[in-house]
């Protein structure tokens, strides 16, 4: 193996990583660095299984049979208000910051929300049942767009949190959903790289991206009608992965019932297929869609990013935005495919 | 307390966090969550420490008595290469990605390279003398000075990880310089951002902030002649503190002996202060300065960022870019200024 190391640009965000392969025999002599830890140490009784629903806010939305009582038996999804919010439904304005210009501050007016994927006790995704799978991807969709009617909205944060390591304080299988009145940083970014792409060459970068990741196949893990899952070519954490419409898409929203089926039996085989590589990493998806009120842009391709918690990020990351991982994504490409679930 | 959440955005960067009190009474259920941590389990015999010299590769830099030898005994201070570089002076161009202009890559030349900061077993580096501090800010500069003589580079990262969590791997304390060709993310948004600022209003970001802290004193948490610690407006950890010197100065390089000893005797009691509020916090320093061939420009301040590990990011800060903190920088002040130890 090819042990120089590499520095890689993101083509979208123009973000700068390092590939280092030397860096993986690196001693650790201090304890506390666990990297692949998806600890199960757990809170009983588990707040988000069946007959707990009073320990949890009331639900928001859920998938239940026809008559059935809001935060009574026989749901099979629910979503609940965050006990411990990030944001708020009705935040009052900064007292410390007002009449400043130079130092901006503003309300944190939003809602953070808790998926409960199942009603039984799973702690991997990949246990659901791929209609159990395919609701997670419905509910996503049906709770932004009852969001999106809230005008001081800007912007929905879904994502999932699996393992300790990648920050869920509870291991029953779950999503979040934060609402926010700003794009958050990392989105806008995207959102301008991607714009300015598109204004140098009419083309939507991510499309462009993925019409040469068919064509080369280095970096390709699975594909189904539809979708494409891949290693990022500029990974922040090795075994990063994204999944792609191959179609342009803008908005998330936009799914179909069939699709959101799709791409959960194929994000099944990836999970899979990662946890076997990775022995059951910690590991979080993240949603990037265009934000609520900005159209249908030409230039902007909705995609799931997966980051399996490899390493655990230290000074050179945190502190200068340039990542280092120690696995080439054509490499982990190949042992993915290789540890692949069959369809 | 006001535990109303906020959202800021950091005046330079244009990044927007949040702030959210209620957030700290979180129960945590699964094991591994330690945001603490600065663990001490060691490696021994230490390769740091004195007459460990040949467990080290040869050294690039020292403080030695005239006269005594390179790699042998007497020395205060070492610069030594890494032994597992993220970086590497010999870089070959990458072969899978020539003329490919979509997938931009280049090789990683540079120079990855560890600050053995004394030759006694000090895990703590408030420990540290006040010239053996001094030193090390010393050595910052005579090592960067002497890898701007390599034309390649475009940036050296100077940033010391504190325990564990912050990403040490090695208790005995010491810094990280990594030079690279390119600038990393961060770094490159923060000169876009200030020499826009600059452009607009005819000043230094940094300048103004310091002048409103000054004025203000809500997140001044100590002062010196020529240097402030203050707590970020926009924390992307609770208690993360800036220092700066308040006088414009685009260049760490431009430092005086002087200064240095200033700087390292104003810092030992901001972070004497903050092990105490925080009960030994593993932290990161970063030195954010202008890059190696960048000029002297009008726009831009170097300064030290210190992010305590008060948290473990999660989901939305690593998907999304916006950072959730528990602690008000003005609370964080007043505890800080509340502990400081004597001048």
């Amino acid at each position: 193996m090819n042990e120089t190391p590499e520095l890689r640009r993101d083509p979208i965000t123009g973000r700068w990583v390092l590939i280092a392969p030397a860096r993986a025999r690196r001693p650790i002599a201090l304890t506390g660095h666990v990297p692949h830890a998806r600890t199960n140490g757990e809170r009983f009784p588990c707040p988000f299984c069946a007959g707990q629903e009073a320990d949890t806010p009331n639900e928001v939305f859920a998938y239940r049979p026809p008559g059935s009582m809001p935060n009574g038996p026989g749901w099979t999804l629910r979503i609940v208000p965050n006990m411990y919010p990030a944001v708020h439904v009705e935040a009052a304005q900064p007292a410390a910051i007002v009449a400043e210009t130079f130092l901006e501050s503003a309300p944190a007016v939003g809602y953070a929300e808790v998926l409960i994927d199942c009603p039984q006790h799973i702690d991997n995704p990949t246990q659901l049942s791929d209609v159990q799978f395919r609701d997670v991807f419905r509910a996503y969709r049906e709770r932004m767009r009852a969001l999106a009617a809230d005008g001081r909205l800007a912007h929905v944060a879904v994502f999932k949190n699996v393992g300790a390591e990648a920050g869920a304080s509870l291991g029953h299988t779950h999503s979040q959903l934060i609402s926010t009145p700003i794009v958050p940083e990392l989105v806008q970014h995207e959102l301008t790289a991607a714009e300015g792409y598109h204004r140098r060459y009419g083309r939507c970068v991510y499309c462009d991206m993925i019409e040469r990741e068919l064509a080369d196949g280095a970096r390709l893990v699975a594909r189904s009608e539809h979708f494409i899952a891949v290693t990022a070519f500029a990974p922040r954490f090795a075994y990063e992965l994204w999944v792609l419409p191959v179609a342009h898409q803008a908005r998330y929203e936009a799914i179909s019932d069939e699709e959101a089926l799709e791409l959960a039996v194929l994000l099944k085989r990836v999970l899979g297929s990662l946890d076997q590589c990775q022995h059951l990493p910690a590991y979080n998806w993240f949603l990037h869609t265009t934000p609520l009120r900005a159209g249908e842009p030409r230039y902007y391709h909705w995609h799931l990013e997966i980051t399996p918690r490899t390493a655990r990020p230290a000074g050179f990351e945190w502190g200068f935005g340039c990542h280092i991982t120690t696995v080439a994504p054509e490499v982990a490409a190949e042992q993915l495919r290789a540890a692949l679930p069959p369809p």
